[in-house]
């Protein structure tokens, strides 16, 4: 399923986040007449017009299931994709990934510098708990003190950053598919889990009406990373706007390297489909994660 | 006055503190035993045994003269710690300062690597955010999501890190007394403001009623960084236990740069008595406050 074709449901989803994620970036965005107009402008490099907007969108699906206003899930959404646009800024860094493609264009401090991108993830990672705190966001102020928790912890060494630094020294040593799973778990699950999450709050869900959507995100978030590990194995470059072969390259361990692709493929698959499965209880309004899960193994960028 | 000092009120205080902030960095930042255990021991590093705790120290104080809890204060000061631990890291980085020695100790980068330096700022900037979100800081979570509010305002592009951007490219342009006054409120005063400010938040002080605690984080946020500029053309790198003399170095126009040396000593003095002076509604209780607006400019490191 390609992201060209706008006149299905999860195409018409995703065009239509990106446009409220960027038009809330540029307004949050504006740029400064003094010595941190660059690094504003960096930011908006980083945020604006890049990204398949998963993560908005898993949030404002499951905070509208559950009745929450759309432009609030949209706040909440941004708030996510800060974190994860901050995390890539970082990771392209020359002293971690040594990225110089991200999106089909150069990475931050290709395009501005290692200093400007330094310091513009740090103030995308900021912004993401300045718009989570702030009332508009909700008039509710445990709603957004648990919108920043979930974030928050998702982030942090228990979550993205844990699972990054894992990943940088797995081409040091050999990892086992019990281990390359768990670092996913953190790398890319967490934060796929908080944007679920961080919308069941924000429709007030409570904890025990929320098994098995954490069940759904973490589904999709192991399905989502095998993909990435096919799409870095067999995936075409120009499509993915980024450099790819770079984890055999690196010699590191990933689900297709222990796996093989074809049983990663129908692992990837599997997981999907059972994704899919936890969703029996809701009807057509969750549709739109339905088709979210076949997407994020049948995508190609 | 020397923090040596072990018998006056104020050399208690910092060492009270010390040990409150060190134990409960200690409580948060167990080291797993998988992957990202040096990403933890590099997070131990820059945030235990590190620092004056200036910060954490003005929040306590301003939160316990208005009868908050201590060690709520004490948990929300090592959130602000966090921040200001998390920039140092991101600040000494080769493509940043390139500072080799910080607290007298090699940087982060130095003692780890530069890709551990980042994800360990990165993830004591989302631990921050754990912190202030949690229930243990507050059980009011209107408490709770005001301080997620003043630290991500305090620490982004419209506080610290665009300090921190308007610095990096001020070597680089002639920048007068006023654009260096707002560079310095940003880079430094920000984040003190922010420390008084969330000590005002845990005390419930109504808005209309912080507006003296305002006006001395102000001042004395600028008196200590004339006093930092003073340090760096002047001090003693052994007693600093960092490089001094590099803004010099790099014709970056400071206090000192702009005023000549004894302007800018008795400009910081000023400011030192006129935060005393915004105190004159308080009594004893704000008798560290009093000490601590002193030794921000008579401090040898």
């Amino acid at each position: 399923m390609g992201l060209v074709l706008a006149d299905d449901l999860l195409g018409r989803g995703l065009q239509r986040i990106r446009g409220e994620v960027d038009g809330l970036f540029d307004a949050l965005l504006p740029v400064p007449e003094d010595g941190r107009a660059r690094l504003v402008e960096a930011m908006r490099y980083a945020a604006i017009g890049a990204g398949k907007r998963v993560r908005p969108l898993l949030l404002v699906t499951v905070a509208e299931m559950y009745g929450a206003s759309r432009s609030a899930a949209v706040r909440a959404g941004c708030a996510v994709e800060a974190i994860h646009a901050y995390s890539l800024v970082h990771d392209d860094l020359p002293c971690m990934d040594d990225d110089d493609l991200r999106h089909g264009k150069p990475t931050v401090h290709k395009a501005f510098d290692d200093a400007t991108a330094v310091l513009a993830g740090d103030s995308l990672h900021a912004l993401a708990f300045e718009i989570l705190a702030d009332p508009a966001t909700s008039s509710d102020p445990f709603v957004r003190a648990e919108l920043v928790q979930a974030l928050a912890c998702a982030s942090g060494y228990n979550g993205m950053a844990g699972g990054q630094m894992m990943d940088i020294t797995a081409a040091e040593i050999e990892l086992d598919l019990r281990t390359v799973t768990r670092l996913q778990q953190l790398k890319t699950g967490a934060l796929l889990g908080a944007a679920v999450e961080m919308g069941a709050i924000l429709g007030k869900v409570p904890q025990e009406g929320r098994g098995h959507l954490r069940a759904y995100a973490r589904d999709i978030g192991l399905a989502f990373q095998i993909a990435d590990d096919l799409l870095d194995h067999e995936g075409d470059e120009a499509k993915a706007g980024k450099a790819l072969r770079k984890d055999a390259g690196a010699g590191k361990a990933t689900f297709v390297s222990l796996m093989g692709a074809e049983q990663a493929r129908q692992q990837a698959r599997a997981l999907s489909e059972q994704a899919i499965g936890h969703l029996q209880g809701h009807g057509d309004e969750a549709e739109l994660l339905r088709a979210l899960a076949r997407f994020v193994v049948e995508r190609d960028r």
